[in-house]
């Protein structure tokens, strides 16, 4: 950030009055420009004893295999937002069952939030930012293929909590700091 | 928004190439300004049998009583931000339990997310925002005089979670539409 948006004066980085912290402040409106984390929500789908993964048409990490999940948009919920980005990036109609996973990502500033989902029926495709959806059975998730680091964490969990003598899928809540850039979900 | 935070130049409102929102374009360096949903993030501090509130020294809502929360800054995980909210408005030290509450604010962009947390020693005190901190047992909670909906939704949990016969505390995941906008969390 260089310039106000409000009235297109140069901002300067300061601590305003009342603040602890330095932000983008206008000295010509008096705007403060807060900057804030934002929140990835996306899905999990399942059907049958399979996982719906898709495989990425767009950077970072093209061809590289992920769940359907991108930025919330004002006007929506968390769940509404995963929706979309399910039916957007693999063309799929799915039931959320509950909230799975909650991922700070302390360098990117994002906080990425999965849902395990019920995929109902066998229906599915791909869009501009998916070259490939298809289901997955546990031995064959493409392991070495996966575009994130959490992306891998999500499932890592659920076929854990599947496979246990009474399956439960509590909320995971996890943290990932700098130095994981590379395998990050940036867009 | 009305001008680019890059180059000073009038922005226009247009849906980028590939996109299918609206958003802040500048049609002269070609930066697309998103804008997305802030999370606020705080606590429900438990000691013994009461719950810490703070009364509000600012406004929206001055004088009413809220849980400590706020906005998630860039740079920390969703547990920090709580356990931050919690020492600048309450004085307090806790330590988190779960996760607890995660609430869409549909009409203010936000997503409140609230975790129960033990307040281990009845210490706490105000602060610039906090006109008054205190310990309330169930039957002394002013329902009356909280600050906001989000507020008295979380607290109604709790009391009817502890009270069930086997206490269990599972997560709640609520959505507020437009129209309570004079009772929701806004600083
Ligand atoms: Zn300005
Ligand atoms: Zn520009």
């Amino acid at each position: 950030m260089k310039y106000c948006s409000q009235c297109s004066h140069p901002v300067s980085v300061r601590v305003p009055e009342g603040d602890n912290r330095e932000r983008y402040v206008c000295d010509n409106c008096g705007s403060i420009h807060y900057q804030n984390p934002r929140i990835i929500a996306g899905c999990l789908p399942v059907h049958g004893d399979r996982v719906l993964l898709c495989k990425r048409a767009i950077e970072p990490r093209y061809g590289y295999w992920t769940l359907p999940a991108g930025f919330m948009e004002n006007g929506e919920s968390t769940e509404t937002a995963a929706l979309r980005e399910t039916r957007e990036e693999a063309q799929a109609e799915v039931v959320l069952r509950k909230l799975y996973t909650v991922t700070s990502i302390l360098h990117v500033n994002q906080v990425q939030m999965i849902y395990l989902a019920d995929l109902p029926e066998e229906k599915f495709g791909i869009s501009e930012e998916t070259l490939e959806t298809r289901l997955f059975r546990e031995d064959e998730i493409p392991w070495d293929e996966l575009a994130f680091t959490t992306i891998g964490n999500a499932l890592r969990y659920y076929f854990a909590d599947r496979a246990k003598a009474e399956p439960s899928f509590p909320l995971r809540h996890l943290e990932i700091e700098p130095g994981y850039a590379e395998l990050l979900l940036q867009t």
